[in-house]
């Protein structure tokens, strides 16, 4: 069954149904605002307005790397946007960070039969010296194996980590083994002598296309030129070195890093009777630069931009609903200061944070809402009853566990204590596309994407109208 | 049901039943040589070697542009591969040509809002001045509607064709429409005054992998610099001129052409009775630069190759099982003599070429294969039934048509009087991968692979114990 036809056959059961087999409890939440959370809801459905936005994001502007005038042009493009449909008090919030641009990059497998590869640099990764570097490669199956080596055992060689290609997971776990190869991998390769570091991709596709990504620093630098290979490409090399002769290969790159700026834009849709009240709906205007950020995060912006709009158009609600689209999370550097979330957390003032309900993100593409996880302490009862009443027709199940983090975006804000909710989309596909060439707008499924935009606008609009004070709710302490 | 699975299955059934099912006229054959290529099917399914020989194909050397050391050095490697394996008289029958390097390049939207293109020039293309060239795109939706433009008319702008995605077929008719577009675009683009020449790719994939191919020659040079977009790409551009206002592209290319030489790599599995009567097998060694030539061709020399050894591990063959692995196939210029189908047909005596008896090409990927075709002449009868008896089980369906052409490897031959068949394969994905960087070992089946090896194991070895002179029972004049 199609989604849509599934959608249309739980809206008739929960018409007839649901509303009448809810436990008593989601009596205690106030009837209109749940109506009106279904109204929202089924006003998103039929609308499917979320795609224009995308579209023309990703048409007019392409990649937009945190810091480049491209991510600058979008900014102000976004900020328009949002003033023409009803936003208010739009407003581009500047902060400074160290920008990083790829430049020109090869790799080749060199000696008697040499072959290209297909590899891209990882984010903040330093420029080879000129002409490149040759070494031999020295490969490792996992991360452990090459952290076990000893400190400068690797000199002059290049560090290869092939641990595999990445578990598709519906939550996406799959990518933390790999990212943090990633993130560690060249300052491990640092210290154990190599001249370069080269890593599978950390993604689950079969494509000539590599997957590139942030890395750590180690003393205000990544130690060394750092990159990752295609998966055709790391099955190439792992098999090559599985011959048994050496096998050589020259790295070249002109990446460099710069001083600039980002901007997170904001817009607010000012509540009605308690407009001090503030929900965060968080995304990321910045992609990485090899595709043009379509599903990381170019739908981010268009779900919770087309939920805000369709809650709007039901009537002014009660809290005030504030859309960010965040600059700077891909590429953060100082880590401390250099990403959006930061940027935004610090232009607040106390009286303003304690002001901030309610927070989500959407950053994991544009596959469909599966699960809905609620604050801590509000994960069951009356209101999470009310939440499933309006989201279970179109196919998110609540669960028992509490969201507790958000993303990089909210991340700050949610660690000073605003409470978080998460929309758990599908994550299956997600990890092909994933930083690499083919985060195009062709890989965003219309009809998933609308559903996004239902969820968040059911589920928002029933938090912009309801009476419960979430931030009272939670624990007093955190759980880790 | 999986391949193996069902393969069993018909397998089984066909013990039972075929051998009594079928019609009369199947006795009309030698029994043995029924049983004999029932039985070098059945070894083939059970041997799987095909995939070690395009393994280590497309591992040690990575792409083979004709006429490159890359293809050179596999030819020789190839040659030793067929010598361990027992083939007799192998040689490598050396041809001139004019080679293609592709060097650097790149395209671009450029002005107000710039962002990069995945785009690849088109074999033989010509470089750019040098900083390349910027221009305005003019988007034709169709070859029909860029051909009636009046001459002349596109001076100074870039004539874009984006006519749509390839349209997935088992057959692969598909690619003939789009093909068209890449052959003569270039001379229509130079005739209209364009500087260059940019297509949709001939591809049915949505990644960002531009097709490459081959072009066509006017007054001995492809008149502008032709590129062949991603699909991705394609829908970008195709999207920004439909807003309306110009667009402008910047493309750079330092392709050359030079002299250089290719070859065919030919061995034989001589015949016990009637050694003067040739079999050929073909496929081609050469590959575009962008992939390893793993679907496009090594899978087809892996085939014929299996196919023969499978063959010979019956026992010699009454006639002459010869396997050629052709180079230049994929950029032939001259176009009369720039290619190893014609090399080895000039190097046939009247009387060598009335010794070839029969003759097939593997040169449309690793996929499955579903339909036999057979000479003008024998495509019904007792030599088809007998065929029909060996095939049928493991999924290949006898057509009543009769295969005419071959490919471009065989092609001279044919053209010469020598009876051809088709194995048809599966083409459904075949044009996703096609002259792309995707096209890479990965992307091979083993278990299709292995399918296919048993299916020329099956028919060839059929046709070398047979009595039939396809050669007799073709029409006095081939049909168009």
């Amino acid at each position: 069954m199609s989604l849509s036809a599934r959608v249309s056959t739980l809206c008739a059961l929960s018409a007839l149904a649901l509303g009448l087999a809810l436990p008593g409890g989601a009596q205690a939440q106030d009837e209109a605002a749940i109506v009106g959370a279904e109204k929202a809801r089924d006003a998103a459905l039929a609308a499917n307005i979320a795609l224009d936005y995308v579209t023309q994001l990703t048409t007019r502007f392409g990649p937009r790397p945190a810091g480049s005038a491209s991510e600058t042009a979008a900014a102000e493009w976004a900020a328009g946007y949002m003033r023409d449909h009803g936003f208010r008090n739009v407003r581009i919030q500047e902060f400074p960070l160290v920008g990083w641009e790829r430049g020109q990059e090869s790799a080749a497998i060199v000696g008697a039969n040499p072959q290209p590869l297909v590899a891209a640099a990882l984010g903040h990764s330093p420029a080879t010296p000129e002409g490149g570097i040759e070494a031999e490669v020295v490969r490792f199956a996992t991360l452990e194996a090459f952290q076990a080596v000893p400190d400068g055992s690797l000199a002059g060689k290049v560090a290869y980590v092939d641990a595999g290609q990445l578990v598709p997971m519906q939550t996406g776990a799959g990518y933390s083994p790999l990212s943090r190869i990633r993130s560690v991998g060249p300052g491990v390769a640092g210290r154990k002598g190599a001249v370069a570091f080269i890593m599978r991709s950390a993604g689950s596709d079969e494509h000539r296309m590599p997957h590139t990504g942030t890395t750590r620093y180690v003393d205000g630098v990544v130690p060394v030129p750092a990159f990752a290979l295609s998966a055709p490409d790391a099955d190439q090399l792992s098999r090559l070195v599985g011959y048994g002769a050496p096998v050589r290969v020259r790295l070249s790159s002109t990446a460099r890093t710069y001083q600039t700026t980002s901007r997170n834009v904001i817009g607010d849709l000012p509540g009605r009777t308690r407009p001090d009240e503030i929900i965060v709906l968080g995304s990321h205007m910045d992609s990485w630069d090899l595709g043009t950020g379509a599903i990381d995060d170019g739908a981010g912006g268009a779900i919770t931009l087309a939920a805000a709009r369709v809650i709007a158009d039901q009537g002014r609600t009660a809290r005030t609903l504030r859309v960010i689209l965040y600059g700077s999370e891909e590429v953060s550097q100082p880590v401390e200061t250099g990403n959006g979330g930061g940027a935004y957390l610090r232009s607040l003032s106390p009286e303003d944070l304690a002001n901030h309900v309610f927070t989500g993100e959407s950053d994991f593409g544009a596959d469909r809402v599966h699960t809905l996880q609620l604050p801590v302490g509000v994960q069951t009862g009356a209101f999470a009853d009310a939440a499933n009443r309006v989201l279970y027709p179109i196919g998110v199940l609540r669960s028992a566990q509490p969201e507790r983090e958000g993303g990089v975006d909210i991340g700050p804000i949610v660690q000073a204590g605003v409470p978080v909710f998460g929309l758990k989309q599908d994550g299956l596909r997600y990890f092909d596309l994933h930083h690499t060439a083919d985060d195009t707008l062709d890989k965003i499924d219309p009809e998933q994407l609308t559903q996004n935009v239902a969820a968040w606008a059911g589920l928002v609009s029933l938090v912009a109208n309801s009476d419960v004070d979430f931030r009272a709710m939670a624990p007093a302490t955190p759980a880790p």
